[in-house]
């Protein structure tokens, strides 16, 4: 593959990753959306789903890696760094990219959602309902968790630990079945098992810390979340915002190493 | 192909596609159905696998194309717009038939429903309750969300852009995979894929507009509400009736265009 | 295939066929079950996956028809009559085995579900709660629905009507895509279609009459509720027997002719 | 395989079947868990995803038997012996380290959800809740579900025949269509299979005891809840325990049995 064509794949799909990843939270979380209160199984299937889609469509051009940890972990396996910068390229603007066509598809449901009185205490207050300001006590704006993950417990341990064990799953899985092996049916299998994995993933991992696993698609969209000029919108709770990279990265390393002592 | 299995096989497939995705809208929202408010989650699915079906079904004699933004898309594509016509012909009887059938499935439901006073002010009566008054506001009769799709919020740009959005991502999928290719295994995954894109894009971009992504899915149940014999029905919010033609047939170009760009 | 590969296979795989399907409304109804209150969607992917778990066992021995609305539309395509009656009895056997098996598995959860007063009125008593009453007039036990289905409307035309349309698109995927087509992967595969198309219709058409496109589903376990010494179980509801019987065969037959009109 | 594979891969097998199945019942239930009340829908999924996930990082190792009762169903269709101890090992001890994994992940949730006054009457307390009274005279602390199965019933004959019942079924599938045989294509579809078949069963089996259908499941997960220092857990209930253990067993050969009878 060349550069261009991983730069542009992984760019594409990145931002149909994100699209239809934080499009599934956007759809459950916010006011007038039909979706509204669907519930953790929609959000599941959604994220599964959306990295399936974005594999299909991304596969035939960068082989649809999509996630830093994946591109990490492939590159500690076969010992080659030489595309890595051009993959984490794509897949941070493919992240920013992904999360402002979220807020284009929902933009009357953001601005209904973040001026409604009952949510954010109305326009221009400062957080005067309970949930508010709970909300601001965590650091975290009302409408954020569409755009980026945050624990429901903080811990800098335990928060960690949650994200590094579930992209030890997810990548553990991708390399020993070799799923991203794009170019053939086994690829078009793959992509969907992938799906199934990231599914169960955020069934059985996602209750702690909302699953980044994945440091662009938490990074990219928390990028958008603090320019975007949205009202009411809250902090965007950098604080935070090491972990869900930091985790996923280190999950794709320690996966790579017990692919490599036990597998290969 | 000839014409003919064309025409045949994309009447009974869209039939079926909107036999199966009305069906779920009936299920979810009538008086008297086992599935009533059986949630998002329910519909996704629903729609999802209404399309696979159609496909199985109708993808031996015409290549189930079921939806004029992917035949445009084709046509785009492969430079070749002779069948065009009969498959968008086929699509729009389809449609129109499969709708009948979904009021033949529910017909007795439709009825309780729709004289329930509670939903709709009591039989003969203009709208008197809240719910009904509200759907009056919006050009939209109680059960016209079985037959066609309408925003939460109305807003011209922001409705076309989620068309648009939805519609670019569904034709991608099924460019970049060739999963409209049956005759051999890859055509049976290939089904199997289908529905999950659009179960995916149901999850994550169906709450503003409820997801028409095809012009013969929303055109044609749109008829078919206008002309049955109803009580109560209420409108048919024709003014609406142009962005889920408009959108999905302008994402399916864009798509095609994407296609030929990057793709290709 | 030897008639008694045929017959066992039959009787096995209805009999699991049943027990999941069964099991499934048995989860979702009774008293003291985990899954009580799962909902619609659990019952539409229940008794999909009870549908393709059943034809894996019992593919190899007797191509899993499972469903005697499949044997008369093969018998149809193919012109050979000559096993229907060993398919049939196979089919019925299986599905008196599996009602059996579910009564064993929810033993205690039948006792509790019938002996509670809110829901029978008191062991001995005559339907003395609202909700008992209203079961008695429609002349259908408490616990009926975990073993036959039977119409939220009592309409013959539209009953039959939905179980016709139902059994037409089942029949018809089978059909086009050669889904019962064991001894190859696509034989895999097909099971997982299938068990996705009974998905479908459950979530799209089950709503008026509970879906039972299957003539020994309906008929085997009534006779067990008939037979079976339940306290408070109510009627049996004979009289609406016959529509989940002749409906399916209808459809089977119809689906055969639009085969061998417009596909063969 | 050497011995040496079996054992790592059924650890690493079985510590990621808990870990993702312990998973989701803490997801479900704890306090401050983001899919805390998703439903027995979203249980079934994860389970049934999770043999998946397992399946596919072991298969390579071990073959991803990842359950004595496939084990034992195996050396009884098979007529070997010798590796069974090295199975039984490597799944016990996976399913310690999972069950450890899951308390590490959930760490956070484990104690907000253990000192909560309305769960468990307070910390130091002893089950002054109407809640904590029933779990305690059931002999099951609050946590204890995320661990191990129990009955909603006790009836030593009804559960010990539904574990039976619902592991006949599991394994039977594996064995007629050869599900665990990994290394080529169809081993990928058939870890997609066997997790349908088990959410299968889930959803139609799992409602009176839990279906624990694999004895290291249950067993292992029990010991961890016995050990591990979390505050008002209450009892681990082991006057239960051996029936998980001795109805998937019992399971598994009587399906072992039924193959060679019927389907040899």
């Amino acid at each position: 593959m060349s550069s261009s064509d991983i730069f542009i794949g992984e760019t594409i799909g990145t931002a149909i990753l994100i699209l239809l990843g934080g499009g599934v939270c956007a759809a459950v979380t916010l006011k007038a959306s039909k979706a509204r209160n669907a519930g953790w199984l929609a959000i599941a299937f959604g994220w599964g789903f959306a990295v399936m889609t974005a594999a299909y469509i991304s596969g035939p051009l960068s082989g649809a890696h999509l996630n830093p940890a994946l591109t990490v972990a492939l590159a500690i396996k076969d010992g080659g760094w030489n595309n890595v910068p051009v993959y984490f390229a794509g897949q941070l603007l493919g992240a920013v990219i992904g999360a402002v066509l979220v807020w284009a598809a929902y933009y009357g449901q953001f601005l209904a959602h973040l001026t409604d009185k009952e949510i954010v205490g109305g326009p221009g207050a400062q957080a005067t309902s309970a949930k508010a300001v709970e909300a601001q006590e965590k650091g975290a704006g009302p409408v954020l968790g569409i755009f980026s993950t945050g624990p429901e417990i903080r811990n800098v341990a335990q928060n960690l630990a949650t994200e590094i064990i579930g992209t030890v799953v997810l990548i553990l899985a991708v390399l020993t079945q070799g799923l991203n092996d794009q170019g053939n049916g086994l690829g078009v299998i793959g992509g969907l098992i992938t799906a199934l994995v990231v599914v169960s993933i955020g069934l059985s991992l996602g209750g702690p810390t909302g699953y980044a696993i994945n440091p662009a698609r938490d990074l990219g969209p928390r990028i958008v979340h603090a320019l975007l000029p949205l009202p009411n919108k809250g902090g965007s709770d950098w604080s935070y915002a090491w972990i869900p990279v930091v985790g996923p990265l280190a999950g794709g390393a320690i996966a790579a190493g017990i692919y490599n002592l036990a597998f290969a």
